[in-house]
């Protein structure tokens, strides 16, 4: 593995044997305030769109490994050479040549990370989200996060709730959970932002069984995990007043077994409490590891990525 | 102290006994080229609003005491995940989970600062401006600054002269003043411009003189410290073409005393010569310190500040 | 030379003798991984246009030497005091307070590294771009890379094509040129585009020949450099249909010497592939350095150039 592009490319083996105990080993080293194990390595990121949690956990990632982050920019589509009509794959073959040892990349473009990756000889590529592509580091998370609760993830059952068509995360989650055996999804969205065909028929050539579902309530006492996600508007997402039955509220809390858990890929959009996706009274329950157990896992995944690519 | 949300939470002996001793070691730190002292500890700075001296002020303290800035984000407000509908809490109370030591913010609401501190575990919280609510690190700045031209705060004058409305550091600074004996604060603004009841009331409880005057040339003569400030006009601040009876110009220099000061607590708005608030030919003034003093002061308060909170 | 601010200030001794001999070490440091020379030393970047490389390489050349960004902003113009009407004199003024040991500018308006270099009592200055001024950095890296194929300037012979009435670039380079025997340079570009008077009166005063010249073709075969542009939208340039007599494809490639080079200060404008000023077929020549010696050279360069200021 030399580039970060897809959660195709991870299979069981490295990410139970070796993945998964180095990502519990690195929670244990940010405990401990990190180490020095990537001293002189050179972090550079690249963010096309909006992110603080992500570009903050690489940034923070490489720092607590005693790396640098000698390239950072929060806005590429507007303030860098993109603004004068350069390609992505001139601005990244040059910036290759400034030795970074890794690039972190976020893009509009579905096959962003890809591109990049062609035309560098030297730095790793992460894709950190490229458009409604994928977001293969958010799987690892994710994964890891569901792997905390319930180790052995084969006969897992998960919910994905919510605007299945833009967004990214459900898609590389649901391609890393094909991985494992007996696997069974749920896709709770209205038709119009239902799951694509490309995970459907990735689902079923793997085997993984998984149904359609519109509503919630409909599967909330019968899963181990509900992971929603948040309407992306940006990329045309509407839920139509049709929100209550993709929302996770009270009346979801009650059906949900005590030992599952609901997870979220942040950030939740609270701009309208009557429709926002999870309900703040969510967030005080025991189940609720989106605000906890899922950030730490964010760390502590990426820190292990770096580790196993920088050293 | 944990967290550096308002002037009101530091009292005169601690600010003579430890904070204003360790600001002067700091400013012979920062002369020698800095320390080591922080080293390990990280940094976390937040801006939702447009700064250059404070962020970097910032960011340099902490290098200067060999710690991190792990993480830095000059116009979070459109391209974090703000932009996406979540609300500081949620920000904050996963941020804090990256363990950044100190996340320093500077956010557009009042109260923000307070609502930062509320949802952090983990990282200090200092409040680099909340709106039109507390700067309290720049009254830590001004206060020493004062105090580096006189050393005895007690019996003071000072006029805070400008928009007095909008303006945040004046607040600040009137609520520490307040904490010492015999001072007197003039406010010396239009009546659109005039200084908060929330500030007279302050004052009025603590025995704290003040008058409000309408000309700087009324109170020039009297006063050890004019403290001039910038018109806000992103927050609607406006002379109404009355600006020469709130500026500092010669007339103005030529009623001051030989041992008085000038303080702004920058930026100084230049863009139009006839209506700033401070004629550049003031600059050349022994008596003004807003570009020397006053700046040296900033980078010294900010590292004892973060001496006295990480280490 | 205390700061960097325009090529005239460079002479072909300091050039040959100390400059271009320590960029070439430069570059085996970087190839090795960077050494600790500047350990303590602190640069700040000001970029108040859009900037990737520029920014990128002299931060990384800051960190290949051990030194610290201590302050970095990518749009200094929207989010920094300018904002607020402070002018760029007070700006740097201010920050030159607060150590750092070099300060790298990047402003639209032409002498504004001047401007800035005036105020400042501490920080070396070094010029980055003004605007339709100077960009004196690009000239060393663009000098350097010609010298690594054609060791012995004197007697070179240059191609500037393109956009040369806004081109920084290119003032920069025929300045420094100028300081050689025998050079000649063709100037390439529509009437409305044409090479400033300065820089020809410059020549003239230097006894450097020069010609202009309307189409790419006529002189493709008896030149050592094509030195392309992109045409700069943003300042008004426009090629008004005019383009295929100012672009490097397959025709000019047949035409130019084998052991001759292209170069381009990066970025090339494709968005929209039938105007780009170079075909993407060019790319793949050996002739074409532009996107690998001259990246290298960019690198190599600014390392030397803070070693010399800093060390």
């Amino acid at each position: 593995m030399y580039h970060v592009l897809e959660s195709q490319q991870f299979d069981v083996t490295w990410l139970e044997g070796t993945f998964f105990p180095l990502a519990e080993q690195m929670a244990e080293v940010a405990k401990n305030g990190g180490n020095n194990d990537l001293h002189g390595r050179r972090m550079a990121t690249f963010f096309f769109e909006p992110s603080t949690r992500t570009r903050m956990s690489f940034e923070v990632a490489m720092h607590m490994l005693g790396g640098r982050v000698v390239f950072s920019t929060e806005n590429a589509q507007r303030f860098s050479s993109v603004a004068k009509g350069e390609t992505l794959a001139d601005t990244i073959e040059v910036v290759d040549q400034y030795f970074p040892d890794v690039i972190v990349l976020r893009h509009p473009d579905v096959g962003s990370a890809k591109i990049a990756a062609d035309v560098s000889r030297r730095a790793h590529i992460i894709n950190a989200g490229d458009g409604r592509g994928q977001h293969p580091t958010q799987a690892l998370l994710d994964l890891f996060t569901i792997r905390m609760k319930f180790p052995n993830i084969n006969g897992i059952q998960v919910a994905m709730v919510g605007d299945l068509k833009n967004g990214r995360t459900i898609r590389s989650l649901a391609y890393l959970l094909g991985k494992y055996d007996n696997v069974r999804i749920f896709f709770v969205a209205p038709p119009s932002l239902s799951v694509g065909d490309d995970i459907k028929e990735y689902l079923t050539r793997h085997r993984v069984g998984f149904s359609e579902v519109g509503d919630i309530h409909d599967i909330a006492d019968c899963v181990h995990v509900i992971y929603q996600t948040r309407t992306q508007t940006e990329r045309g997402g509407n839920m139509n007043g049709d929100g209550s039955r993709f929302r996770v509220d009270s009346s979801v809390l009650n059906l949900m077994a005590l030992n599952s858990i609901i997870m979220h890929p942040m950030p939740i959009n609270r701009s309208n409490l009557a429709e926002t996706e999870i309900d703040p009274i969510v967030d005080d329950d025991p189940r609720a590891v989106y605000k906890r157990l899922q950030i730490g896992a964010g760390l502590s995944t990426r820190m292990a990525l770096l580790k196993l690519l920088l050293s």
